[in-house]
């Protein structure tokens, strides 16, 4: 009775493991470096909110039981905050699944998905699993989303547009003028996912957009604990839409997620608006000073409204080469060919130490070596 | 341009949304009843091992990075204790993202899923959302999974077979012979899922099988540790698999998965035999002491395998009528309907005051109410 059929669709097939980074252990018995400064995955490197702790404390007391899975109480609080109803929130395990769950949810066979070509692995990833054909719009000249590419991309077929605002790799964000023309443009019936995972480093620059005013029904939100909040490790995340969006993610998303404590310490954070303060203020210290060492030795960059800045090397060689060389030295960054630029590379910005620590070794792995910068 | 197409497929379309339980709270605002036992959900009613809360208090230093993707921590732990390489083993949020994984990784269109009728709602909801047909096959007059009906069953369309042993909700297991047989009806292509979420309490039941013994290539066991080790709110879950399953399932499995603190909490709850000796002592006596009761009074029950107890009601009102009486008394119990069995109710089996709470209720809402039993 065996038929050898495929054991997997295509798309499955097609797909590529993921390859994850290296782990501090493991760099430390590679090349034993004196310290270890990890800026490679944006996330807070001041940690996180002492409150976080005591809530923690507290919510091992019914981790036994199932979390609850209207998360209640988390969404109720960011509806204080925002202004806006319950029925407009979901909570998920990060952004990655709840880009998981608009994948699952809204594609029907054939509808398409349209988004840059250098932006966030995990909508490709996640619109791949789905089979679902996604149109990758160029990036323009200085990094930045090209809003105008994207609306000519629009067709019969188009169910979305997904925009990471600011972007990750780059950096960069669409801005309060770019995102009305985009509005004003797209049909209702055509999704706009505006992924803010940095949004607590963005919402303080001058012309980012405020997305949840008048926010439209096709507007869909989606915002993060692990960045500002630094709460990568617990899995939680939000989506901010029209109730009848939300009903549907609501009905195809995981029971149970996020978990117990993960709802516990984004309540924690989210009240603790002095370390978000402190976190932000680094982060821009960073980015300025980062900014001065480039424009001192010609180095093309984007400016950014997240808490990582993007270099581009001469060639994609060179970009192997200095990260490379920069992780012999402890320092972690990312290279980000995968994201679609493989001459550059991304340096999340940490504390001062860790800066100092990226910019000697920059210098000795870059600066000081001329034969490598023609 | 606006061309009223249709929000989601028709799939997601007749996804029903998911209805939480009443909370603690909330049946503590209704009915003020002067305790609340609550036996709904299969949850470890003792908690969890001591050991939790030092791995907890540890893993906090990290839990502002990203977990490890790979949780390459807990799966040599999970290898090491069953002698296999763990190239053999997926860690997950929890048994139903591990459905949801398989459901979005191996069908093919038109592929089909064979399962009971009444068994854990979450792979009806994981194949609904992944538009997978599902053949359901009545259970036996005893409440069990009936192998020959699904072998019969079997079609050139069929991707899968999905059992949970114990199943949820009647407590049944399937024997070892039961599966020796099934291996050898079902052809090598076809996968059979071995749902073993309520392993820890079956596995020293006299027949039960050893499914990692000579594991053959089609099947994929599955595991966790929100049962026995009482960690339900950290959401951590496992899949065991040849490599080759394995590596697809990783392919598509959100990358972050479980949690820092999750990872943490499962190894040091897996390394505590002691708890969970005492745990499912205490499930034991409890079960032996409910069915004395059930006998007693001529109720109709399962025996089961797991930490709960099903058992049938005269009909659907009165099941109704029972499960809403005992919350009034504050024991919160499952009627199982959604499960396919409208006129049973599920009984989590719990600390001893718990289960005098239990008797004490049942006994004045029912057992002492001739006129509600005929």
């Amino acid at each position: 009775m065996s038929r050898n059929k495929s054991l997997v669709p295509h798309n499955i097939e097609e797909l590529k493991a993921y390859v994850p980074g290296k782990t501090i252990a493991e760099v430390k018995e590679l090349y034993q470096p004196e310290r270890i400064s990890k800026l490679a995955s944006n996330e807070n490197r001041l940690g996180r909110s002492n409150n976080v702790d005591a809530a923690i404390n507290e919510a091992l007391k019914i981790v036994h039981d199932y979390p609850d899975p209207a998360a209640r109480a988390l969404r109720s609080d960011i509806a204080s905050r925002y202004g806006i109803s319950e029925d407009r929130i979901m909570c998920g395990a990060g952004s990655e699944s709840l880009l998981a769950g608009l994948c699952r949810t809204f594609f029907l066979n054939k509808e398409n998905l349209i988004t840059a070509d250098a932006t966030f692995i995990g909508i490709f990833v996640q619109a791949k699993i789905r089979g679902i054909k996604v149109k990758r719009i160029p990036l323009t000249n200085d990094f930045k989303f090209d809003i105008k590419g994207m609306v000519n991309a629009l067709g019969e077929q188009t169910k979305m547009i997904y925009i990471a605002n600011p972007n990750n790799p780059t950096g960069t964000y669409i801005t309060k003028k770019e995102y009305q023309w985009l509005l004003e443009q797209v049909p209702e019936d055509v999704l706009i996912v505006m992924d803010e995972a940095y949004y607590e480093y963005a919402h303080t620059v001058d012309d980012y957009p405020d997305v949840l005013e008048n926010q439209p029904k096709n507007v869909i939100v989606l915002r993060t604990f692990s960045k500002g909040y630094g709460l990568a490790g617990f899995r939680v995340g939000y989506a901010i839409a029209d109730p009848e969006i939300i009903t549907y993610l609501m009905k195809t998303r995981l029971a149970f997620e996020p978990g117990t404590l993960g709802q516990a310490a984004a309540r924690a954070a989210f009240g603790d608006e002095e370390f978000l303060t402190t976190s932000t203020k680094l982060v821009e210290d960073g980015k300025q000073d980062l900014y001065r060492l480039f424009d001192e030795h010609g180095i093309r960059y984007a400016r950014s409204a997240a808490n990582f800045v993007m270099i581009e090397m001469p060639d994609d060689g060179t970009a192997e080469h200095v990260t490379q060389e920069m992780l012999k030295k402890g320092v972690i960054l990312r290279r980000i060919q995968a994201f679609g630029l493989p001459k550059c590379i991304r340096i999340t910005v940490g504390l001062r130490e860790e800066m100092d620590h990226f910019k000697k070794a920059f210098n000795e792995v870059y600066l000081s070596k001329d034969t490598l910068k023609n």
